[in-house]
């Protein structure tokens, strides 16, 4: 029976911050613990969005792949969806949706995900070319991200958020994809505006946190002297 | 199939730091999670400690109680025991402990359970009389901890390390309670000396997180007002 009360992350947002960018999941295995998800793949590659099953890539030319199953993650979360209804909106801004979604219902303190579905009049996302080994910092990649502007884009935005108690391992507060309808456009998204449909919510009981204690650079890393807070407000 | 890769836990050390102490799980469900695991009863009543399916309490005098299935947790690890030989050690103090174990393989960043089994020359443990409500924060509960001091106990340290990363959700660091053979004392170890026996290992690659979200006190508490890390820091 698919759980519907768990949120499955594989990795930690903290072990993209030295560079720790081996991928240590296939989207196969990836795909068994649900059918929406967003992440990233091996050293960076790309921005993930998971809708319905299918796996797609937003690369560093803003090209929406396909993905097959051997394409490797090092970070992304992953659930199976049972979205309810929550609220229609007109014109919202990305600015206004933490106070539009956590100022109607007290859900600070719970991982769940929205799903953002509609018009958007300007969407900004960005993504990364893949990144070689020795693999750089996540903040050394952010700054050669490449940012797509959108303009009266319809599509699907798919956030996630976490408990600012789990930042670090997770992104506190909200972390969003988007894919175009048509796949003119997707990526991790900087700012959109003007949003004009419906998002729908679902509450997770359950964080299924997966580390990769099986890769030895993983394991042997020394997080102690990362500055994990201050690299992640930094990308994010 | 019993999951031996996954630690379980229920509600967060954090919690317990503004005084949210109402069970939000029973012993029974609880333990549909594992045969072997440590938490608290509501109100801090007592440290608790799982072994082969059974769950004692160590109460605020320090008498070992068997639990039945009603009594509530705020907060607990609980998992399927499948211990692995690790290493015997002799003379151990809990002050070298870390060492023993860390220095001997990269486990740092992972979550893992190591239990101790043999003979210890001093144990010093401490348990909590359950508070009411309105419950005092964690801070002002630990001033009121009652010691119990034991010379050449034979028994079982249970003992689960958390990656520094999710302090603050779990206890950082290695979290241990002590049950004697005999069951003369118990409760949450403050110290121990001159351990001569096995220490056993198993490492987990998944944490299965669960938060109480149907519990209103937790879904309407405002977590960026307390000193999370510095109240954790005065307790464990």
């Amino acid at each position: 029976m698919k759980d519907t009360n768990t949120l499955f992350q594989h990795g930690t947002l903290a072990l993209l911050v030295p560079g720790l960018l081996t991928g240590t999941i296939k989207i196969a295995d990836f795909l068994k613990h649900g059918d929406t998800g967003i992440g990233t793949g091996e050293g960076l590659d790309g921005e993930l969005i998971i809708l319905d099953g299918v796996a797609y890539q937003i690369d560093g030319d803003g090209n929406v792949n396909e993905l097959g199953d051997d394409f490797t993650v090092p970070f992304g979360n992953m659930h199976f969806a049972d979205y309810k209804p929550f609220k229609s909106v007109d014109n919202l801004d990305l600015a206004g949706m933490p106070e539009a979604v956590l100022g109607a219902k007290s859900l600070a303190n719970a991982f769940f995900s929205i799903k953002l579905t509609g018009e958007f009049k300007t969407m900004k996302t960005r993504s990364v070319f893949k990144q070689s080994k020795p693999y750089p910092t996540l903040a050394e990649c952010s700054d050669k991200q490449h940012v797509f502007d959108g303009e009266n884009k319809k599509g699907t935005v798919l956030s996630y958020f976490s408990p600012q108690l789990f930042n670090g391992a997770a992104v506190g507060g909200f972390h969003s994809h988007f894919l175009a309808d048509d796949k003119s456009q997707g990526g991790h998204i900087l700012d959109f505006t003007g949003f004009t449909g419906k998002i729908e919510l679902q509450v997770f009981s359950n964080l299924d946190q997966q580390l990769p204690i099986d890769n030895a650079e993983y394991m042997d890393h020394d997080f102690s002297k990362d500055d994990i807070e201050g690299a992640i407000e930094h990308a994010e």
